[in-house]
């Protein structure tokens, strides 16, 4: 019960404006603690500084302030009492204890930016022959390195230095490099995995090909570089349209400073790689665009690397199909255009409504001028973090942190009361298909891995996106032109849930309590475009785990209109949401008390049978339910939906692992919020690049050549993806083996008037749960002693006894919240030295590829 | 933006220890507010007194205790800054400001007791030819009033005053009043409606028959009265068994002070009121019993008023039957009693794991020790109350409270942001279902209605049920006996939900923006027997309403042997957790945009369509969604499921009431966690008595004749129920016409290890929520100022620009927690006057009614 030693905490000082604090436990009997204050930040002087103004009066209360301790713990499971005969002290710093992780290299980080750079040197050696062009100044006919990042290791090699890191050296390091080969006959785009790193005399690079379904990458299928890739075409196009779009839509694309129409393309560019060739859509250039679409669309050629060979096929305007600008032009001229009316939301004053702005007018709420309440953990926070090594403990729970470009935050090793539950569990990719009556809405089917969903991490606003007491992580991508470092890419924080976990009301000796229903938070948000993905793992003290994604930002709108109904709802005058559905898929690596495990289907059903005790009052037979438990023993049988009316589920079991009642030991994995998988099936533009979505959860042996469900570039391949999910699910046996469950989360989207200016989270979220089954004896968050026991007195009216177990409510001077401050990202060239985007547009650009596309010179 | 004027709270001296609060704003200009500070109550003073100990060294910092102000506000929508050029003042008083009703009298208010006395005394006065006895000295052959509550006024009365309190007077209220006709030829219950009251020479007594569809209610399933009612019974049949008790289970059942072993009823006791029989099972009487049983069941015959005739029908013992405790003790003798094994946790000092205390050896969680976060309104309570009308705002919502005997709380004259949404929100009935092995599993199908889950309402742990912060109501219930006064039967308190309810990173003027989540959490806890239902209601800033229920407590166990398998799952050596289905039906009856709704089925399915501008590279067709809406015209077919794969939902619209895009206003019923129904139909034990359980919701006309979907005296007639559910849709048309969704929450219950010893609430929870569709014209939640919007800096690099509306986070020096008390309930006799239970026996009887009947002369 005594409090465990604290340590240093590690921080990182060139990249935290954290104070370093040194909590020392004098003995583990102490009950005090001493905080240093060297290096006392301004914030933390902040409140000390105006106790001294006010002189001597203040000095008692000053010096209170300096030396403050910890809330006063009682060993003994006496009832705490309150502490109200000293004065109220300075709470404890609100900076998390470092965490001691079991082993001391976290496998799974990223690559530092040193790391890349002394790589991409390595890789652009000429010894290498690979004849790059840096990434910054290549165009798309040229070769270079397209991203770098850390390659985890093969699982066996992971658990052997994770499960005896005082014996095991941990396993090499490699890096995947993936290079686009413009000078190529045939341009391609191919993964080289890079290693051991650091780089030395021992370094080898080879093709990346074992994890993939196809060889090379197609070049039709690659990723996004140079920002102004498409823009030279457009504004050709759009040149010999300007008087008609003038006067159609008010506006035109002519270059930085005067754009009041601005571009996007819809995915997927391509079916088999064969070709590349897009929707581009116009909308008003202003806050919000999404919101603005025009009902104006482009279908461009943009196959191959020679952009003088690049056109327009099609153009589309109100329905009607031009092969040509010259055509469009000429039915403009001629008055058989059949023209929109005119908007009625074309007033630039009125744009309004598309922003997060305050409405007009506005009725402010009921007492809404106060702050809402606000968390304190009065005795300290009770997560630990290591930042420098990106691992998380709380409540025995313990994690590492790994963070890439394609999918963001992803955790390693998850371990519950020093038992591994879960070797990775990491989000794979983000569906998002529309349907409509316009080329843009119709043709859509994004797969947001595409933009990297890492990349497109934001830096999180304390207070706002994560509570007050959260504590933040920084994630570093890399890509063509260098890296990004954002410090507010992972909040970290604990939640009180607002009910227990369990109570009862009782009469008997113990049967009368309440235990605190207290989560660990880790939070991540991706802002790809207009969406934004809140990604969350709760965690819980009964060895629960709550994935859940929630999201907001803008709907992709289409052009309402009454041809529209049936494809969404009208949002405004011009404006409707459009029907879509959003799939999101997880990686579940649970390793259930060992690394074999098996798949437990649990089915009830109804039925009707006879006992010799039932009486003739009611009849022989009974109706009612009953259990059926079966293995699903091949992979082929394990592509899953939920059972109709959630009556039964999944569950991966060690079958040789049995609890103390003779159950084998087991993870559930439950439905949460929004259960749901993918409506269509069968379109051409998702054919087989997003074969998971079909289904609410699959399970398939865990193999190291199959890491992950989608590739970055499944987006564009629908018809013969990198990565299909279907191939995973050959015939195996998966009985007693090492399992992957594959979890999807999503949401059918019916937009409504309120998703504008943006979804709601409240809604928009889904989720599923990952609970012990039968894998302990008994329901271990009986342990918490955040918990109350109650004994009803001898003589009706006295008041009840009861056993806090010494951990009452503690009351301190809780520290001013820092000032708000947003910064943005630190942004690094090739080189790794620092290389700011020398505007905030080209800041904006990186941000946003081309879910924008601003038409310049 | 101005603060409003602040009202006195108007508290009750008489039931509170609230402190009387005056808060009176200076003007709306005026960003200082004065507490007064007479009546403060002593554990205001708590932290005051102490720095008056240490003397004038503390005098400025006293009394600027004594005079605390609310966090400084800053009118104009400047970013706030934090205010520590000020020494750090003590927080606003953690009570609630007044609330101001829509209208000052609640017409959905319990009675008092001085008006239940009133009206006892009235229908027991000898003018009413009743010959009744008092309830508290009455044996089952009297006549007695059986319980007195307040009957709701017809909706259409109760709007006339609602919408013009000012011109209209409130309706007569009326009470109904339940008599147990004993003394009949053929005994039976009855209804009857009583008022208007207060009782005057105008008040006149009907039978209250139209609300039911049999009449009169039949005595066989009348509400449990005297405690002891069967166990004479049982006595003399243990008595005549003890010797083979005391052997097969250790112990016996024989009065007062040394019963070993317990018994508990299974319901229903009838099939359609023709009879009174139920299977008794016997449990050690040990902590949680529920997870003891004995495999020892008896079916007995207690039909009619005369206990001298109720009889032994059958006796079981580990599945041999026996007609009489005569067989059943010559098999015991003859050696022909097949025997249980002994049962390896018949220690008695091993019992502790069916308690709540902490197992041993206990492991303590890392920090554990310390206290969780607590959440703190630094600028004060946000939302209302009005205790004595018990009235409740917040954020523009506002609603009236109302409590019950049969289902506790309930929500009246719900509005946000002055707009009726719910005229009643109202928990109607929670069906329990189980199958097993045994007589008691096999036959259980619980209507918790019946045991009163207003009158199981306990009061609730502050700082454990419910956060520190929360405020508590008291609620009254009557039966019988009496009255029983809970003060902490309501908590309310405002939530972090600990995400934004929307946000959005972007780079255009007004696109980067957060607004928190905060949610007002109104909840009750019932614990009938075993099981304890977390009722909460959870509103949200955009007009949504999270309905949740969890669940906790102890499971029903059945006795473990391996024949068991199928229905369920071991939880100790001879105890198993039995598989079973919770169903709740909630009466939500809507008013959208006024009284006349229709209920629109949403539904969307794939396509497949030809677009002239598809192209070739992809077919000239398209597989996509779409949105089919019909409007479901007739009761008759509005007995629903959600659709596969929750495509698509059910809503009340307002066809008459467009929204600004012209869309019909209305509020969608969405599925949350576990949206599951009952999976049994056809059992003859739920037949007909809980017909809403075999959908996921349903919608019928509202009509005063059918207020609710169900009766306390359902559980026993489940072939003729006093209210069948399915009467309700009898065919008529339900376009545009007031209308009423029955939701149902509900868990299927495959129990598990870790439901031991108690369920967990965080995978045992379900909900459904109100969600506002095409309600509004945009996201109303934009309007609160608790949000921050960023603007982009011109120069990449520089800090954000930000406006937080001047709600920025304060800070002060919050109440010390008040130290924990646990003083239970007050009781009231018929006569009004106090009436506290003698011993803790006896309250503990009146709370567990025939869950655990202890055997006494």
């Amino acid at each position: 019960m005594a409090p465990a030693g604290y340590e240093l905490l590690k921080s990182d000082p060139e990249h935290d404006g954290l104070v370093q604090l040194a909590v020392v436990s004098r003995g583990s009997g102490s009950r005090r603690s001493l905080f240093s204050t060297q290096n006392l930040s301004p914030l933390r002087i902040f409140l000390v500084v105006p106790a001294f103004l006010f002189g001597t009066v203040f000095g008692v209360l000053a010096v209170s302030f300096l030396q403050p301790k910890l809330v006063h713990l009682d060993d003994s499971h006496s009832p705490s009492q309150p502490h109200s005969s000293q004065p109220l002290q300075r709470c404890p710093a609100s900076f998390p204890r470092a965490a001691q992780a079991p082993a001391p290299v976290n496998l799974f980080a990223s690559l530092t930016v040193p790391e890349t750079v002394a790589i991409h040197e390595w890789v652009s050696s000429p010894s290498r022959n690979l004849n790059l062009t840096a990434g910054d100044k290549a165009c798309i006919s040229d070769n270079y390195i397209y991203r770098i990042e850390a390659y985890r290791p093969a699982k066996k090699d992971a658990l052997a230095y994770l499960d005896h890191p005082d014996e095991t050296s941990p396993p090499d390091r490699y890096a995947h490099v993936v290079i686009h080969h413009g000078t190529a006959k045939d341009p391609y785009v191919q993964d080289y995995l890079v290693g051991p790193i650091p780089t030395s005399e021992k370094t080898t690079m080879r093709k990346l090909t074992e994890i993939y379904h196809r060889d090379p990458i197609p070049f039709s299928a690659r990723g996004y570089t140079t920002l102004s890739e498409i823009a030279p075409l457009l504004l050709k196009i759009m040149n010999s349209v300007s008087v008609a779009t003038e006067d159609l839509f008010g506006g035109v694309a002519r270059g930085l400073s005067n754009d009041t129409i601005v571009a996007a393309m819809a995915a997927p560019f391509s079916f088999d790689g064969s070709f590349r060739r897009g929707w581009v859509t116009w909308r008003r250039n202003v806050a919000g665009p999404w919101l603005h679409p025009l009902n104006f669309f482009m279908y461009v050629d943009v196959s191959g690397t020679d952009p003088e060979q690049w056109k327009l096929l099609k153009l589309v305007y109100n329905h009607q199909v031009f092969n040509s600008t010259e055509v469009f032009m000429a039915a403009y001229h001629d008055g058989t255009l059949i023209r929109l009316p005119k908007r009625p939301d074309q007033d630039p004053a009125s744009v309004d409504w598309s922003t997060r702005k305050l409405p007009r007018p506005h009725t402010p709420r009921d007492l809404d001028h106060l702050p809402g309440p606000r968390s304190v953990s009065f005795g300290g926070l009770r997560f630990r973090v290591d930042r420098a090594l990106q691992y998380v403990s709380w409540m025995d729970w313990g994690m590492y942190l790994g963070f890439d470009r394609d999918m963001g935050l992803s955790l390693w090793d998850l371990r519950f009361k020093g038992e591994r539950i879960i070797y990775e569990l990491a989000p794979q990719e983000a569906m998002a298909q529309y349907a409509g009556n316009d080329p843009m809405q119709a043709t859509t089917a994004w797969l947001d891995r595409f933009f990297g969903m890492g990349s497109a991490v934001r830096d999180m606003l304390p207070g706002y996106d994560c509570p007050h007491e959260a504590i933040y992580l920084p994630a570093t991508t890399h890509n063509f032109e260098g890296s990004i470092t954002r410090e507010r890419a992972i909040c970290i924080f604990e939640h009180d849930s607002g009910r227990p976990i369990t109570r009862h009301t009782g009469y008997s000796a113990g049967e009368f309590g309440s235990t605190r229903g207290y989560q660990l938070i880790v939070r991540s948000i991706s802002t790809v475009g207009n969406y934004d993905y809140l990604f969350d793992y709760i965690f819980q003290i009964d060895g629960t785990i709550e994935v859940r994604l929630s999201a907001s930002g803008y709907l992709q709108g289409g052009y309402w209109e009454p041809a529209q109904e049936g494809y969404g709802t009208a949002i405004r005058d011009t404006t409707m949401g459009s029907l879509h559905d959003h799939v999101i898929n997880y990686k579940v690596d649970l390793d259930v008390a060992g690394l074999e495990n098996s798949l437990l289907f649990t089915n009830t059903a109804t039925e009707k049978i006879t006992q010799p005790w039932l009486d003739d009052d009611w009849g022989q037979d009974v109706i009612q339910q009953k259990i059926s438990r079966t293995y699903i023993e091949n992979e082929d049988d394990a592509l899953l939906k939920y059972p109709t009316n959630f009556q039964g589920g999944y569950s991966l079991v060690n079958k040789a692992s049995l609890n103390r009642w003779g159950v084998p030991r087991g993870y559930a994995i439950h439905a949460g919020y929004s259960p749901i998988h993918n409506t269509v099936v069968g379109s051409k533009r998702l054919l087989n690049n997003a074969n998971w979505a079909r289904y609410n959860l699959a399970v398939s042996k865990r193999k190291d050549t199959e890491p992950t469900s989608s590739s970055q570039w499944n987006l564009h391949l629908p018809g013969a993806p990198m990565v299909d999910f279907h191939n995973f699910f050959d015939g195996e046996n998966i009985t007693q083996a090492d399992l992957v469950a594959w979890v999807n989360v999503g949401t059918h989207h019916l937009p409504q008037a309120e998703d504008s200016p943006n979804t709601r989270t409240n809604l928009a979220a889904s989720s599923f749960f990952l609970t012990p089954l039968n894998y302990f004896d008994y329901d271990v968050s009986m342990d918490s002693i955040n918990a109350i026991l109650l004994t009803a007195p001898e003589k009706a009216g006295d008041p009840w006894a009861f056993d806090d177990y010494g951990v009452g409510p503690a009351n301190c001077v809780p520290d001013e919240v820092p000032p708000f401050e947003y910064v943005g990202v630190k942004t690094f060239g090739l080189d790794g030295q620092p290389a700011p985007p020398a505007t905030a547009e080209e800041m904006r650009k990186s941000a946003e590829l081309f879910h924008r596309i601003k038409v310049e010179l």
